[in-house]
């Protein structure tokens, strides 16, 4: 990479960066050494702040307050008695709330973006009544798909309703019971129409189940304008929260009274030292709560999520666009001399924050390229998968990147 | 606290620490300045060798390696590569296994107590077949009850049945497919005798689940030894990993076979980054591993449990219950001239880790001990509960801690 990085980067690469409104967050993170990390769509790269905020909540907030920091009382420094972590969930979910248009209390925050899908999906199968089919795309992300199959092993009656996903509209039929989703395909990049497709589903009565982790961060999410019924996503892709980052989980608020618990912990209890015999709700979205949070790893995404609070979802969105036809243009000479076919859509509208192409060879060639410093990812059966994050990209990367995908395709040719 | 640590110990109590096997082990913790912490069974003190590691963690797996952390191929250093995080579930699983009686594929570690025992719920009430009652104690640990009123609220077929923990024996009947117990009482300490319950449960066909909060890493627990079936248990408190720390499902390898995975993650399929279209299971407990772990708190986790690789358990059992009997020895005047009642059993075999008193103003009471520097909890409606952990606290520890309860509460009278 280091001969790469020398070469001269094109004045009109230079003038696009130069005119970047956000090009000052990129001093807000850590980007590895010696590489273009173009895969902060599968882990988003930590932002600077984050190791302070961890050693604090250790030594401090742990080691030295231990019990004491659940709750706020015991605390004589008002700065500190805001930072209990009981109430650490639902700071957090205010945060995701802005980035994903909701209400901070339709949102909540904490286990994975597997278990909230269960949660989700449980939930709006009780409201759907008698229809027990879920509709989805047949090439969801896997983990959506694998937690529909446990539910349906719990309960015995649900249809796990497989098509395209350019079917799916035709499918909205009067059986199906929840529409599941992921907005943007983590394979293609293909991000669908929720506004459109929630409409259609709502127009047949049925409930809409949207996975946002390609979406949140990278540009914004308006759910109650789409007037989603149910959403997940994950902390760790666009909002940078660190690997494995809690999770969310957003429930409208016309759902909340009729909506069932069915992960019923503690935490979500309307009361939890009570400690009552039955459970009983928190107010909003809190009773999706579930278990103890993890501490640390919610502190590290709660402080991650700060790099989003002097950030306009427009810019981000207008960036990530920008990259994205920059990498296009960029790689389009390399289509003909290899065996590389683009199968992220063109269309603006159409894209998320990713670009994507087929190669037969694409595992060794990602292997190739990771070891040269170019870090995408592979993807079955044969994508090379390169996300781009407008927070800590320039374009100068995306140009650097593609030189040294010409020069690996080349040195393998 | 500085006046009171600064009374002279008896001769007798310093003996008891001179002749302490574990007393080197508290030099591996970070206490509280200040404070006697008595509230290990809440939240266990931490280690000082977690904040290197998170550090670690965050620079370096996350800062530099980002997603090359997850698997280890890409690793040249053979030690980097042997701590790659898809495995760090079961690596963490092994050490804990130790702790319990299981063998190491009999272990996932990962989300809440709460949700592990939702898994382990469904899981055997499953294996149960037509038995859908669900027998508990009465005064079980609130969360425990809540996952199974969810459950029921899924299946809607469900009697969640509660009954005085000594009358439970006298309650194992046909229709009871699952005993859900926590082996030691979070109010008062009281330990159930796991190995009579499992046999007796067993003996009518009844799957146990046992919650272990109160038990890993306070003795010995011997799950295989009780044939126990399921079990799940909480890492933040004798395992000492951090608030929120990661959860532990036990599923006894005869069930491996038959047991449904009903929260079938991505992060239990048998080949993750295959992106199957259909759920298929991991080997062993591994299947029951959900979503992307939490890799900040598991990490904290993974080094805690360090802590006891040097420990044998019948040492901390044997202290603990030393630390109690002085405990219970030094209050004992204190019974008489302040409303106090001992919930604790005296007799060894029927205790945990804590010892618990009675107090018609324990709200207060415990709030004035904080205060003071003595850190114990306060549970509804009227317990003073005292956690007596054997790796940190010193026979000196527990005299002080007893001249400040004299002290507040002869302030109080």
């Amino acid at each position: 990479m280091t001969t790469l990085q020398a070469q001269t980067v094109p004045a009109h690469i230079h003038a696009l960066d130069a005119h970047d409104p956000l090009r000052h967050k990129r001093e807000e993170f850590v980007l590895p050494e010696g590489a273009i990390y173009l895969d902060g769509n599968s882990l988003g790269a930590m932002p600077r702040r984050v190791p302070a905020r961890l050693s604090h909540v250790a030594s401090q907030e742990w080691g030295q307050q231990l019990i004491r920091s659940w709750t706020a009382q015991t605390r004589d420094d008002p700065a500190e008695a805001a930072q209990d972590w009981m109430a650490l969930p639902d700071r957090v979910a205010a945060k995701v709330a802005r980035l994903i248009g909701a209400g901070p209390h339709e949102v909540a925050v904490g286990d994975s973006t597997s278990v909230n899908t269960f949660k989700a999906l449980a939930a709006a199968l009780s409201l759907a009544g008698e229809r027990r089919v879920i509709l989805t795309d047949a090439d969801n992300f896997p983990t959506d798909l694998y937690m529909a199959q446990g539910l349906g092993t719990l309960t015995g009656d649900l249809e796990l309703r497989r098509v395209p996903a350019a079917d799916v509209a035709a499918n909205l039929t009067s059986d199906v019971g929840v529409l599941l989703l992921t907005e943007v395909d983590y394979r293609t990049g293909r991000r669908l129409d929720m506004a459109a497709l929630s409409e259609q589903a709502r127009a047949q009565g049925i409930l809409t189940v949207w996975d946002l982790a390609h979406s949140a961060g990278a540009f914004a999410v308006d759910l109650n304008g789409c007037r989603a019924d149910f959403a997940v996503g994950c902390g760790y892709k666009f909002l940078n929260g660190g690997p494995g980052a809690p999770a969310f989980l957003f429930v409208a608020e016309r759902h909340h009274a009729a909506a069932p618990v069915v992960l019923s912990g503690w935490m979500g209890h309307a009361d939890p030292f009570e400690m009552a015999r039955d459970y009983a709700p928190a107010p909003g979205a809190r009773r999706f709560v579930v278990g103890t949070p993890q501490v640390l790893s919610l502190s590290a995404l709660d402080t991650a999520l700060d790099v989003f609070a002097d950030v306009d979802l427009r810019d981000v969105r207008e960036k990530s666009l920008s990259l994205g036809r920059t990498f296009m243009a960029l790689m389009e000479p390399l289509l003909s001399r290899f065996p590389l076919t683009l199968v992220t859509p063109t269309a603006e509208v159409e894209r998320g924050s990713q670009v994507s192409y087929r190669h037969p060879q694409a595992r060794e060639v990602m292997a190739h390229l990771i070891a040269a410093g170019i870090i995408g990812d592979f993807r079955t059966p044969d994508i090379l998968r390169f996300g781009l994050t407008p927070l800590y990209h320039s374009h100068a990367d995306v140009w650097h990147a593609v030189q040294g995908i010409g020069a690996v395709l080349e040195a393998r040719a």
